[in-house]
């Protein structure tokens, strides 16, 4: 997505250790307009698709799907780090580990917002290793419901979760896929 | 607000330690179409305001303060809970006690996305003793920046945070305050 690929290379800065930093518009300042621009591309990719969900994993996939959700019309659910006081004994559980804080989460889904009659469209900001979507995965085959495709901001193409969910035969639509990338250069070239 | 509350009373589930889930709509699965009624409601309430930015916190005030944000045509910034490898150090910090989870939390927000030009409207999903929008106020000052008001949308009025908020001259604007709920009757009386 030529307007997505021109505002990482504007504002995305590269880092070592393969780290793309998008936070002045993508996930810790968010820039709402663009990402209504990102909800009307997925809804495009997505239109023969019979969703009735939107699933993503906090804290920075919750805004995008918000505004993605706005136009399939369906309402969103989160997956949840961690145990809160505040939810019941019955949940969808399993285990994610992070790139970005080098650590391992329990995930968890109340089992009433995820039955086996639900479509579910998987939206995240980034795809690298693929363990968050794959986590996401697990919670939606606990339930019984169908994953109807995973949408995906930025992919890191360099790393090997969106190839692996591919060849599962998961519908896989990211829209910017990052071929390579050089923290010295800053330079980026994606994958077309 | 009273679509808010018909919700509240249809949905809403009081339960023991002055807990109100409200998770089917609000901070689990969230009705955005919902989330675009209150974003009009406060966008009338503030419509006064120079507001160019909203500030929330993770997790569960994101999804809101994007919908919201998009009446108010600006960006959303949250801060975040502990330390991520993929921010600078370049960052305002506080130190936020969790009711819902019973702990404290490390809160920050990178120096580049607050700045002394900005006038922030806060928005979170629940105001109780008032932790978190004092640690955002905190975090805002740090800044030099302004708090334009504060706009949320569950207030337990039967808690303080909402009336030392007011008492300091800071507009708080709550689309539905609880005076008081009993979790054996399972009745919610709203404050008008």
């Amino acid at each position: 997505m030529e307007l997505l690929e021109e505002r990482i290379r504007k504002d995305g800065v590269v880092k070592p250790g393969e780290i793309l930093k998008v936070d002045s518009f993508l996930n810790h300042q968010m820039d709402v307009e663009l990402f209504n621009r990102l909800g009307e591309e997925f809804k495009r990719l997505f239109a023969d698709r019979p969703i009735n969900k939107i699933l993503t994993i906090e804290a920075s996939g919750i805004g995008i799907a918000c505004i993605v959700a706005q136009h399939f019309h369906v309402p969103v659910v989160f997956a949840k780090k961690a145990k809160s006081v505040n939810l019941d004994g019955e949940m969808y559980t399993t285990k994610i580990e992070s790139f970005t804080h080098k650590r391992t989460y329990d995930v968890i889904v109340a089992k009433k917002f995820l039955t086996e009659d639900d479509h579910i469209l998987i939206i995240d900001d980034f795809l690298a290793n693929g363990c968050a979507v794959n986590g996401l995965i697990d919670l939606i085959e606990s339930a019984g419901a169908t994953v109807e495709g995973v949408g995906i901001v930025i992919e890191k193409g360099f790393q090997q979760g969106g190839r692996i969910l591919r060849q599962k035969g998961i519908r896989v639509e990211s829209l910017a896929i990052i071929e390579s990338m050089d923290d010295r250069t800053g330079e980026i070239v994606f994958r077309h």
